[in-house]
């Protein structure tokens, strides 16, 4: 499979309310989020409507998954107010039951996510006892019978000196921030993305708040077309449209996709020194951690040493898992580990799998320097300390840099249950 | 989403070669394959051709999903020779270019995966560096094109005294034989599973040896339909399809799926007791340790505190992974955690996601006691020790028994990275 993009460093406040909430655990940029997702009130469209309506209702807009802003560095939301116009006074109004049974692919419904509640505001809003200022997300990016109404939309917005923040390079939010945008930009690109049924090839529809996907046995689309040619006579029933596996009980096609990739800070047999390895397309001294992408049927620890030993020859014994990171570009979940090379499996091999332009050992006084003076985004410079020829490494907000910072802090002498071997 | 399937036990053979190769490494069920996967050569069609010919070769043969084996505790494999009639002399004798170009969507190619190569058989297959026995697997369930040669083949391999062994309840294979089964079983349902293109809704190829589909541009099935019914005139080109995404780029459409989910024994604050759930299908007095669906955009720390919350009421604090565990029904990894409530977070709440028909904190004493005399499959009695009333829990080779036997061993005082609340 292919590389998985490495993470882009952003904003420095990684650890966000998780670092004081929960210890020492390491809260990787993009979690840390506020909200409650309530998932199990997606359903609920009595309580979606009303969390919809409430004057605390924040929407976070997305064009073309380029969400709203005042500038990079801050979100903006609107109310419902403003994106009544697109989505109607009440998209809630009929029961998914009803939904499933009307389905009409020739209508084109704007993407509406339920994100969650931030019990941290109390705003007055309530439903049974759960509390706090509801999130939604929107899509805004003007297409079929919408197109319009969603440029409208969109005008307004611009003609307020707010904009859609184009890319991903330049995203630097503080870190709640960045987990409500992760959880919007990763849903909604996973509707965009899927807007027909793997299993049966016929279009789905979008239930449970924007979190599931379902594959409808009608569609009106040929009712509307013969009303609207002008028909008389009495309306012919919807197309019953082919069988479909995904409607005969659960199937995970109908549920969000996420990708799971495995990164890993590897030491020496003698945790001496550390594996780093290189893209071509990466600035001069520029390295980082090992990753790549989970297989079927493949324990993290297995993909953790079958990535390290394709990309690099290097051959691991233990590995012991850090912390995680959601990744919303598109949809992967980065695990973080740390993996020791068997004695005397060092050798460094780049032809099995030849995606890294180069990999090296590095001592721990290397890395740990390159952490204090070296660590920067892709596309940005160095800090003051550093010096031209040194190495440079991701910064804080990449998983990897955490890898590196838990290796050279002793983290594996840590872990007495995952002896050394 | 919905609750995932809670992992059957199986064969005590859980610990396989890894516990040996990798110090105290909790190795689960499902994972320690002994093949080595090669990846980088899927696209490699000189070797998939020696590989799949060499005398060496075994078939692990797949009707419906359920594989060939003697009993159930036993996988048999057949050879070249076996499957040649139904997969023809060379099925690799097109590039993946060519395959794509002169794609027919109403030809049935039998799916044939390549697994790996298992490099304790030293066989004398070779190429170029690589060696080992190879492995391939394939689905010879009946249909399309290919039914009567698939029905021949079944029919050659019942005559053998084999057996496709239906269902998952019953599998007790080696730790080492199961991997392989859970490998090819996860792949062939993924094919399987997606036909069609989730981007545009046409049918798909297998390329990669079986762990890529991808959507070509063009059909040919119009070109073959006018050669059946005898047309005379030059043959027209292959009908365009219209445009998709996919393939613009590399797309995570194209590539196997699959389900990151957390599974957690979780800790009172004091950690003087385990939090257990039971769903009402199980047997009386059956509990195991609470699990659930990764969501898009969430870390695993955060997955485990929403789940535990939404389905116990329970709050935790910090949360510390402990191993992984691969689950091909369909295309499960689960995520295996520790979990710590914070002070006073232990009040038990079943209505906010009423998927579980109880919980309760158990004694640290009383899930030994259950460890060593009350684990069991769900479909099995336990053992001669138990008795009746007493609590019964997974067996061994479920990762919930895992990670209960890793808290009552002190797993989490062990952390120091991640110090107690």
């Amino acid at each position: 499979m292919p590389q998985p993009e490495l993470p882009e460093p952003a904003h420095p406040e990684v650890d966000s309310m998780l670092s004081r909430k929960f210890g020492k655990e390491v809260a990787n940029y993009f979690s840390g989020s506020p909200l409650n997702r309530v998932s199990f009130l997606r359903t609920d469209h009595s309580f979606l409507l009303a969390a919809l309506k409430h004057p605390s209702t924040s929407f976070l807009l997305f064009d073309n998954l380029s969400p709203l802003a005042k500038d990079p560095t801050q979100l903006e939301y609107v109310n419902f107010d403003d994106v009544k116009p697109l989505i109607g006074e009440n998209p809630y109004s009929k029961s998914e039951e009803a939904m499933i049974a009307e389905y009409n692919s020739t209508i084109t419904i704007p993407q509406l996510l339920f994100l969650g509640l931030d019990e941290s505001k109390r705003s007055g809003f309530e439903h049974n006892i759960y509390y706090g200022s509801p999130y939604f997300a929107l899509d805004v990016t003007p297409k079929g019978s919408v197109k319009s109404e969603a440029e409208k939309l969109i005008e307004i917005t611009k003609s307020r000196g707010l904009q859609f923040v184009e890319g991903r390079m330049h995203m630097s939010l503080p870190a709640p921030q960045a987990a409500i945008y992760a959880q919007a930009r990763a849903l909604l690109d996973w509707n965009a993305r899927n807007p027909f049924c793997a299993g049966c090839g016929q279009p789905t529809l979008s239930i449970n708040a924007g979190t599931k996907r379902t594959c409808p046995p009608k569609d009106m689309a040929s009712v509307t077309n013969r009303s609207a040619i002008g028909s008389t006579t009495a309306e012919p029933p919807a197309k019953e449209r082919p069988d479909c596996v995904t409607r005969k009980g659960i199937s995970n096609l109908c549920f969000p996709r996420t990708d799971p990739t495995v990164i890993m800070a590897v030491l020496s047999a003698d945790s001496e020194r550390v594996l780093l390895g290189r893209q071509k397309r990466w600035p001069p001294y520029w390295y980082s951690t090992l990753a790549g992408f989970v297989e079927p049927a493949e324990s993290v620890e297995e993909a953790v040493r079958r990535e390290v030993w394709e990309e690099s020859g290097v051959k691991l014994g233990r590995v012991v898992i850090h912390s995680t990171q959601p990744w919303p570009y598109p949809a992967n979940l980065m695990i973080g580990a740390i993996g020791q090379c068997v004695p005397g499996g060092e050798e460094i091999h780049l032809k099995h799998d030849p995606e890294l332009e180069n990999a090296k050992w590095v001592s721990m006084a290397e890395v740990k320097e390159a952490l204090e003076v070296g660590t920067s985004g892709l596309g940005e410079d160095a800090g003051p300390g550093y010096k031209e020829g040194g190495l440079r490494l991701p910064s804080r907000t990449a998983i990897a840099n955490q890898l590196l910072t838990a290796v050279t802090g002793g983290f594996l002498e840590e872990h007495s249950h995952a002896p050394k071997m």
